[in-house]
């Protein structure tokens, strides 16, 4: 697909994926590495990044009522699917076991809303999984997340069993190609 | 002037503005109240506030290098000025005391680069001026902070003593007469 090659030439150029030899943080080597926080501060390739997830959900056969962004990575990418669809979104933070009273969501959030999630990189999908579980347990309907990149390691299968589809712009095996 | 009127009347459409008898957090009884997260997160008001600070920016004599949203409030607001204006943008975190190793600055921001700061409700300017202090520490350049609504509650005169100048599209007087 030409789109997705745009997106990757621009992730490139943004220093958003680099190739080389790199030890994770969890020890694996790896020939990539991705800092998607240097394409989603970066407005143009936000813009693009937004511009493809709009034409995911118009692919869908129903417009999500709200998006969510988890924080705070994919924050930029919901405001800026916000934007350009003109669908409203809210903030999902983080369990923190240490402030029990924080507010899980912010933003508008009425029972029974279908929710679309978006996500910057997807590996096992633990964070989105709880993000799922935030908004469904306030009534939402939560089915499908939207990932710029889906590292392959898991994430769709976990998504899965919670019933939710996982869509992503690039997978770890387009990146792979360099 | 105009323009100002068109954001108080979509704060109060969106239930942004509230009019009554408020007791606040502080204690102090006030005839209004501000949930600035329900215009924020509402693309049409995003929108338009972004439309106002993109003129506020031209207004002054240098394009800032880079925008600063702090979290989680005013990233939205960052986030559709950059997408607006081109300019790319920074998440500057507040101080975490359990988290001394937390990345403070997320995005890219080089040494001596014009920072412009946006907030979305200035009471007395503590997270901006700690926001200032963050960027600054990092050797960027912060002369301005830029925010929907200042409640003229000493914020302008804390960010002064910094040297920073507050700008805002809306003051508490502005949003008390109804």
């Amino acid at each position: 697909m030409n789109v997705d090659k745009d997106l990757k030439d621009d992730l490139k150029e943004c220093g958003a994926i680099l190739y080389g030899d790199f030890t994770l943080a969890s020890g694996k080597k790896s020939k990539y590495y991705i800092d998607i926080k240097k394409a989603s501060t970066d407005p143009k390739v936000l813009s693009l990044i937004a511009d493809l997830m709009a034409e995911e959900i118009a692919k869908t056969r129903h417009r999500p009522d709200r998006i969510a962004g988890v924080v705070l990575g994919s924050i930029p990418l919901a405001v800026a699917l916000s934007l350009k669809t003109g669908i409203p979104f809210v903030m999902v933070r983080k369990e923190k076991k240490e402030h029990g009273t924080a507010k899980m969501i912010e933003g508008v959030l009425n029972r029974g809303e279908r929710v679309l999630v978006v996500e910057d990189v997807v590996t096992s999908a633990g964070s989105s999984a709880e993000a799922v579980n935030t908004l469904r347990s306030t009534g939402a309907q939560v089915d499908m997340v939207l990932a710029v990149i889906d590292r392959q390691e898991g994430g769709d299968d976990k998504l899965a069993e919670l019933g939710v589809k996982l869509v992503s712009l690039l997978t770890a095996g387009d990146v792979k190609r360099g």
